[in-house]
């Protein structure tokens, strides 16, 4: 039963009105952590038939499931603990959530405000616990049956959810005060039957506020002005960067295909960007995925038009950086995501509206230098050709990015593909050649942590259609940090090709300074930790497969036609990994230089 | 070479100054989790030949193993981490570390200001992350060989050590930005010739600031008062909860004996308060430790001088609110930590000095009830034969209080016993017989998570000597939980006993309503997960041994005389388990009220 106003108490109704106002709002998914001080919500989530429920036992890796699920939908998704520490245990996920901009809607049990601070068991300051990472912070009222609170209780539910999805998406946070009984126990006259006939009682049909967040567009003055800057340039850029959530669901592609074709653009497209993969791709088109390597050797773009967030590839950031172009940095939230201080132009509005606005105020023909994108198809097509060269001869000489390349080449057409940070999102960046298909690639790029990565890649495949494979791409420390994610394989029912990456520790720092200092280079940086990932297959009941860098394709082809969840694991030598890396990126970088002494 | 004064560049010098001055102040040991930002302080933790530096992968265990070592030695200890959701991870234990008052420095590295909310890679706002929640929090200034700003520094570094063993003594965060390079590379001028000889640059023999903390004395008049109030008394009671680490390491046990025989008050020791265990307990001594079950069945006290953190016992928390006596709060730190709101004293003043203060303010004989000690001897003397009556059926109908009360009973002296939060310290507490013996009973009773609890006890267990062996008793939750902390055993080479107690679940909700409402009990609150945790040892190479509870002594004597770590694991179902703990508490309920009776 389910009815807010045949509540037993007090507590019960509270969570029931919260629960029934998040659904009506268009809440579909929660994941709950147990605990005693949260019933009220559980209880409500539980018997709630419109919300799916996700169970974990690890709130951190609750919050990175409910993340990866939000990012991939881009709509929000519940969080639910109990008081005290798990909600801290939320807090990499939120942080994750701020800057990735990932709705979220984080719900802490807490006990009355009396026993804050008063050595009462498992009660900490609950109050603003995620500072200022969150958009919107409320504590809730005591629960109680009476009308205006109820009301303000359903306000403050659709607030909540709408907060979460503004102009910049992110993460919420609603305190949530519980009084016993916690449990839905008949409390004889706690809810009034005159209450039940209210309508703060009974609801609306349909959320009890309805709410639109209209959209940041731009003016056609503003559009005018960037037309001119790119149709005058003699080297005009653009630049997807990693798309927000919001973003990755509406921006359509064919037309930003348009606009650089009209304005003799190569688009620069982050493997995060939503437009490096899909069926606006096709050869000899402006969408170029190979730049990590040669961005730093070709002539400096004049007029750079950049969307989304900082790109995962440091070099094109520096070629940005040092081009010292106009720089033009779309951003519907207005944030200023640009940390080599080059940018010239803010424009706060969604990309959608600056490629139509831009499109529709283009007149006449526009010219580029004669070479301009030439010079991108030359160092591309070299690119991709010296790193199949490379693949040939795997047995003798494997390098990681021979298995990212092979990920991204044999992903079925649609799959969701979630990079793990460190070398394995720059591996996807330099080596995942843009595709005609419809791969989702996510990663943590927020904060860029290696927390909470499986947690992560399978709440984005907990979304994700019965016929939408879900690639987890993972190096071994992550792999490790996120072991209790696993549980949700079986618990929240996601199968999953896990690839894992496996050289016994720290491989990036390899690529830095430190390397040459050991000691603490292997005990404090490298950290080899010997463990036979086996066996944490084994305790989670997944078919584990050790297989050579060789074999991998095969391997991971099988696997996308297997049900069940295996993990690939293939094992490299960090260091001579990474010397390959260096090889390849001399030899493409070789040839764009001989190329221009011609 | 780590003599600061020939560093390369300024991010070394800052490392090695910084660390120095740490090391001088007495800091003896560091958790590291690897990164990059970090590189300058962990380059100087690993060459300085005072601090013991223990490397840890997840962030999460990091910080517990470093609140576990801190609580056990009542000494701080140093975190650190690299920039990111890195640091969120340790908020957990920080939160633990400022409820439960145990000293941590935590170091969190940090990219530089300007990259602050610029869209920069793995950097989130570290500033004041973790709130109110720590006692200090500083921003270091950028690195310079400035003479100015590294006496700063050292100062800075003196301050934190010292501001986290104040008469509170707790966490405190200094966040440390970096600029490149980190690693000890040449920067020609970076570090100048003529800044070697300064007094910044030498720093002084000894620490920078020599610091003494001042403690909190009770006045003579103060003493005077409650020795007459305790000397009034009809039925006076002293009860001793959790002791703050700070209290455990110096308060003298006789002297509380010799006072509460002096008052003829009996002493309800918590397992967690120090007095439960040691050479001070003796068979009719006025220790006791059964309460949880009967204390709501004895008369009420009138006169109560509690110490320490709220009792673990909640019968016993009833039982003073219940009684409404005068209740004196003992606490240094003067925090009002009495959640029930009965205390009508607060003594803002170290254990020790009152317990002095008053010993020598009483005069003349003192008189209480006839048979006020007598009773607590009875119940006490019950309760321990009705729980030894049940553990020798247990083949029959076994229950998780016996395994309990055989850690206690078989464990050598001395051992570090740390008890898992949720059911077995509520265990522990209840059939953990005061006993003649050094046990050191260890519990993360700030906040009461879960979470952490492995790897607090495995950094408890790397502070205590060769001969002192190291328990966990941890339910199957909390050990899935923090699985990864496991890993410490090997890498930080500490062994112990785990013993686990495995009912599939959470068994503490068959103690709540939320029992009878299923669903959704099972799926939401009891949660099995059918995890086999001998693939979990078999992941960290761990002796995996499954028990019966009738083996279970023998296995665990067994088990404390192996060298290498045991998980001796003992299942149970958790409902029948908790009947039984009913039904004995029943048994002594009714043993108590017949006696009344007659």
């Amino acid at each position: 039963m389910t009815d807010p106003r045949s509540s037993p108490n007090r507590a019960t109704l509270w969570g029931r009105v919260l629960v029934d106002e998040l659904a009506s709002g268009g809440l579909e998914a929660v994941c709950i952590a147990p605990g005693s001080r949260s019933t009220p919500l559980t209880v409500a989530f539980a018997e709630h038939p419109d919300v799916d429920v996700y169970s974990h036992l690890d709130e951190r890796s609750a919050a990175f499931f409910a993340l990866g699920r939000a990012r991939r939908t881009g709509e929000p998704t519940a969080l639910v603990c109990t008081s005290g520490t798990a909600a801290a245990n939320f807090h990499p996920a939120v942080l994750e959530a701020d800057q990735a901009r990932v709705p979220l809607l984080v719900l802490t049990a807490d006990r009355p405000a009396e026993l804050r601070d008063s050595g009462a068991n498992q009660t900490i300051d609950q109050v603003k616990l995620y500072g200022d990472a969150v958009r919107w912070f409320a504590e809730l009222p005591e629960p109680e049956a009476d009308e205006r609170k109820v009301r303000s209780l359903r306000t403050t539910a659709a607030r909540a959810l709408s907060e979460t999805g503004g102009s910049e998406l992110g993460p919420v946070h609603l305190n949530c005060p519980f009084r016993k009984p916690l449990e839905p126990i008949d409390v004889p006259d706690a809810v009034p039957e005159s209450f039940a006939e209210t309508t703060a009682a009974r609801g609306r049909d349909g959320p009890f506020v309805d709410t639109e967040q209209g959209t940041v567009g731009l003016e056609t003055e503003s559009a005018r002005s960037i037309a001119t800057a790119l149709a005058e340039a003699d080297r005009p850029l653009l630049v997807a960067g990693p798309a927000d959530p919001a973003d990755l669901q509406h921006v359509d592609r064919e037309r930003v295909v348009s606009l650089a074709e009209r304005i003799g653009a190569p688009v620069l497209a982050d493997p995060l960007s939503g437009l490096r993969f899909g069926s606006h791709v096709e050869r000899g088109g402006p969408i170029y995925g190979g730049y990590d390597v040669y961005a730093g050797e070709l002539p400096d773009p004049d007029v750079v038009l950049r969307f989304g967030a900082s790109p995962t590839s440091k070099s094109l950031r520096h070629a940005l950086r040092d081009a010292d172009a106009r720089q033009f940095v779309v951003d519907p939230a207005g944030a200023w995501r640009e940390a080599t201080f080059t940018a010239t132009d803010l424009i706060a509005a969604r990309p959608e509206s600056v490629v139509d606005g831009v499109l529709e105020a283009l007149e006449g023909e526009t010219e580029t230098d004669d070479d301009w994108r030439a010079r991108f198809d030359e160092a591309e097509r070299s690119h991709w050709d010296l790193r199949d060269e490379a693949r040939t001869d795997l047995a003798d000489d494997p390098f990681e990015g021979a298995v990212l390349a092979s990920v991204f080449e044999r992903a079925p057409d649609p799959t969701t593909v979630f990079v793990s940070n460190s070398m394995p999102i720059r591996d996807a960046d330099r080596f995942g050649r843009p595709r005609d298909a419809e791969l989702t690639v996510l990663a943590n790029r927020g904060a860029s942590g290696i927390d909470g990565i499986t947690s992560t890649a399978l709440g984005a495949g907990s979304a994700t259609g019965e016929d939408e494979p879900l690639v987890l791409v993972t190096g071994d420390l992550a792999f490790y940090h996120d072991s209790n994610g696993l549980l949700a394989i079986d618990r929240c029912d996601v199968d999953a090709t896990i690839v894992l990456l496996d050289n016994d520790g720290g491989g990036i720092f390899h690529k830095l300074p430190i390397e040459e200092f050991d000691p603490p280079f292997t005990d404090q940086f490298k950290t080899p930790h010997s463990l036979e990932f086996d066996r944490l297959a084994d305790l989670y009941d997944l078919e584990f497969d050790a297989v050579s860098p060789a074999e991998f394709a095969d391997a991971y082809e099988r696997s996308l036609e297997t049900d069940g969840t295996q993990v690939l694991s293939v094992s490299f030598d960090a260091e001579a990994s990474h010397r390959r890396r260096e090889t390849l990126e001399r030899a493409v970088i070789d040839g764009i230089e001989s190329e221009f002494e011609e």
